[in-house]
């Protein structure tokens, strides 16, 4: 069965909508309400709040489909401020022709990550408008800030900066996709909520957390060096990247570092907390590829030391990447 | 200058656009830092938590835009639950080809209507998709709940039915700029928030409140009455309707029962504080047209006495209605 505009009636269409897919995908009691706004009980202490669009193509991947990214995305925003996060809403933009059981298989699949992240989707909104069966995904979040002053702007002079796992994946397996590439090359996809307790019950003071989507690791490290007012070097060596994505950006003349992630992060804390840091990552379920790839320092670029000892002044991401990654 | 895909990318295209448009006009100490997600100070008590999208078409019309209604539509969705609305995030997916400009006006509206709803705009989002030059904005909501119990499942037998205004200006104001016909009707597109407040500093015991938007008065009386296991009876002589749209609606055959608004909404409120709830609403800003329409009573439907004191059923909007209406 396809969608048409009366799904976006907000009458019996709409309705059966909600009820055939949301409430059976999504199911708690707070959705089940369906008032006009979910009630939530009162978060203890701060609150990290955030929201992001997912408008990638494909819809499907391999290693996941815009419902894992559009959960696990919001998910780790919420993860990178310290926070744990509690309860997700989603807003649906349906282009008409679309298919009620890729909806439906869509909805399922983050139904099941949201278990996973232990989060709940309180809230939704379903739109539709004229098109080829597109899928859009609007996803805000909620968390409990649960270690404070985590911020893109703390990192310090001697910090080590830990990346979580294999750069590129995300990016990979999308334009292998869209390449009609066969490879056994998977998105990365995954909830850092783990990652980020084991830091958390661990005692690291963190001081920066941030997640590697659009634009790469390289903008991620420009960010925190605009934001924190400091230098960034890393190193080309340390830099994990599996054999399947090498060969790929090798063929392909891609740089892994302007490559998306979309279960990858960087943490970066004290350097006498670095070990035990590193150790913790890599305990999680996502964070086993986990190194120490560079350290902050002086000056305000990033630079890379490459293999062959040069250095790389590493700029943030210009012109389009790769579009609808996300 | 127009939008295209390496505005989306994440990257440097991304971040001028966040810093010329949305920092300007949604401009507030929290959306300042830029982190991957907002650090709001711990709310007091309940929380209401909300989402919309919007794909209103076309975007600017008589008495707003898509932008006002982004807005509204979700500090009403809050105000609803008896809450006071207090963060926004905006989630916008733009098509190739818009105009900056218009994105600027739009940012620019959004930032004067959370200024007068008394919210902040605290997080956001941009991606671009393939297209021609259209815009669809997300919006989700947090609130802090100011009067607990109000819900869509509380109406009670022998409680009155208030209406804030006339109905139907929304949707006859978006389809007479579609068919290109010129008349004075106006959106409603307003913040309902100060008829809420002056309900509860009034101590009325409100039982639901509900916003009219699509599928109109008929599909938000048909949800109270199938939640609250109500009957609804109102009367079609004590309907508001503007002269304008009553003759917009006998030349088109249009039902202004089942026509959306932006700014309007029903409160249920028990019978003898139904004098001063009526009161409260016409003394606030969008209040003043607000009219007593009927009652909640035994039974399972929705009817209407109508004019010539018959007697009708009124359904659930099936089919499309206005598509793209909101």
């Amino acid at each position: 069965m396809k969608i048409d505009m009366s799904h976006g009636s907000g009458g019996k269409q709409t309705s059966n909508l909600i009820n055939d897919i949301f409430l059976k995908n999504f199911d708690n009691e707070i959705l089940n309400k369906l008032e006009d706004a979910a009630v939530l009980d009162d978060i203890k202490g701060k609150i990290a709040y955030t929201t992001d669009s997912f408008v990638v193509t494909p819809l499907f991947f391999n290693g996941g489909n815009i419902g894992s990214i559009a959960v696990c995305g919001t998910v780790n925003d919420l993860s990178m401020m310290g926070a744990i996060p509690k309860y997700l809403t989603a807003g649906f933009i349906i282009e008409e022709g679309a298919d009620i059981e890729t909806i439906d298989e869509i909805a399922r699949t983050m139904g099941l990550i949201a278990k996973e992240a232990n989060v709940k989707i309180v809230a939704g909104d379903t739109k539709v408008i004229e098109g080829k069966g597109g899928i859009y995904i609007n996803t805000s979040g909620i968390g409990e800030i649960a270690q404070n002053g985590v911020s893109i702007s703390n990192c310090q002079k001697g910090d080590v900066i830990i990346l979580s796992g294999n750069l590129g994946d995300h990016h990979a397996a999308i334009m292998s996709k869209r390449m009609e590439i066969e490879n056994n090359i998977m998105s990365d996809c995954a909830p850092l909520t783990s990652i980020v307790n084991n830091l958390i019950e661990n005692n690291i003071n963190i001081h920066c957390m941030r997640d590697i989507t659009r634009g790469g690791l390289a903008t991620v490290l420009n960010e925190v060096a605009s934001n924190s007012l400091c230098g960034v070097e890393i190193y080309e060596e340390l830099l994990p990247i599996s054999n399947e994505v090498r060969g790929f950006c090798n063929i392909l003349g891609l740089d892994p570092l302007y490559m998306a992630n979309e279960g990858k992060m960087i943490a970066v804390v004290p350097q006498n907390k670095a070990d035990i840091a590193l150790e913790a990552v890599r305990k999680s379920k996502y964070g086993k590829n986990a190194q120490i790839i560079g350290k902050i320092v002086n000056g305000k670029s990033v630079n890379m030391i490459t293999a062959l000892k040069g250095n790389r002044i590493i700029d943030i991401l210009y012109g389009e990447g790769l579009p609808r990654i996300c």
